[in-house]
Order: C-alpha cells, then structure tokens, then sequence
C-alpha cells in the first residue's frame, strides 16, 4: 500500500475508496479492465470518453501504487505493456455491479444489456427470499 | 432529469454515474445523508474530510439538479433548509454498503463497525448459499 504520501482526511470507508479513485477516470479505466477486455495503453486511449493521455497515464500510475493494478511485460512484444487487475482490483466487481444496476433503473439512456440485468435481478430476488424466508 | 446542460459522453452505466457524481465530494455528501444522518449545510460542512463551502454548494445543486437529493425549509424555522435523499438517492445504498465492504478487507485504517460489517456478510452469505443451491 503507497499510502504514505497522501494525506488520508478521514478513516471512513467510503471515503477511503474515494480517496482511492480520486476522480471518474480512474473508475473507467477499472470498468475497461473489468468488462471490456481492455489491457493496453492504447485500447484504453479509445475508449467513448475519450480520455486524454497524460490522465490515462498519471490514473494508471495511481492504480498501481494502490494495487489495484499491476502491470507485465507482453511475452510476445517486450516494448508493450499489459495491464490486468489485481485481486484487490477484482474485489471492486461487486461495487461495479451495484453501480450498473442504479443506472440501469435510473437512467434511460444507459445502455445496459437486459440478459446482464435479468441475471443480476435474479440473483438479489434470491438473497432478499433467503434473508426474509429467515425472519418468518 | 436535468441532463440537457451536459455532455454525456457515452452509454456505459458506469460512466452515467460517474458523470452524475463528478468528484468525491458529492458522494460525501451522499454519505452524510444515509449514514450519518446530517441534513443541514452546516453539518456537512463538519465533516472530518473538510469540505470548503464553494464546493459544497455546488454539490448539493448538482445533486438536487439529478434527483437525487431535495431540500425543504425546516417547520420550525423557515430561514433554515433541510437537505434529504429522495427514493433515487436511497437507492444508492447497495453501492454504497459494497464500498464499505471493500474498503473494509482492503484498507486496515478504515474504520468499519464490525457489526455491521457481520451483519452485511450474513446477507451475502445467504445470497450465496442459495445460488448454490438452485445450481446443484
């Protein structure tokens, strides 16, 4: 953990995590790990929000120091980069899903694929039955 | 919806909340609402992350901007506002008890009840086992 340099205003989760992410970048380029089979420096350069190279950079350096990403050499081209998450990185899926669901019934235009959707309501229908079928 | 004013730039469901909350300081303010149980301008402004009066006023008529917070004059002083989430902004909840959790494994500083965190590991828990189980 790089945290040492920054100032931590608070012990509070949520806004350690905010600490974390700093800003919307940062959790795209998570979201383009995580769904979109992005991993390289440029995949993330074209992604629709257009993010501009020295933020890609100084996000992916964050990320890195906060283990949330790491970085390889690619074992076909020692000149190129590979990024992937971490397992710290991977645990960040569930906040990924609660923020895609919000959307999805928040706002119209988010486009969200139903079959995703379908399979998330699911399964909290299920832990909501299980948790009430435990009060009766 | 107040969206004509903005650039959305893309689709992504992630990126619509992203585009929604901007910087941390506007999810704070969220969690000051839910979890800590400020209403007024003032109790925000107490908060340990420090948050300057320019940027909280500014969040807060974003956030009423997107739905998400409303405010009401106070019955027994109507010099006095008072700031709550409407039903959108209660449905933030999942997002914001997954970010708990995972600053909780993540980051030993964060300081965490833990029983809540028992509590929200028991509702996983039973989500999980009865996933499982339809699957066997």
């Amino acid at each position: 953990m790089a945290r040492s340099s920054e100032v931590c205003r608070s012990n509070c989760p949520i806004n350690f995590v905010l600490e974390t992410f700093g800003d919307k970048w940062t959790l795209l380029i998570v979201r383009d790990l995580m769904f979109k089979g992005k991993r390289t420096y440029g995949e993330f350069l074209e992604s629709d929000e257009r993010i501009s190279t020295n933020i890609l950079a100084d996000r992916l350096k964050r990320l890195e120091e906060h283990e949330i990403v790491e970085k390889t050499v690619a074992p076909d081209n020692r000149s190129k980069l590979i990024y992937s998450l971490t397992p710290k990185g991977k645990d960040l899926l569930p906040v990924m899903l609660e923020i895609t669901a919000w959307s999805a019934k928040h706002d119209a235009t988010t486009n969200t694929p139903n079959s995703f959707l379908d399979m998330f309501a699911a399964a909290k229908d299920k832990m909501m039955s299980a948790i009430l079928s435990e009060l009766e």
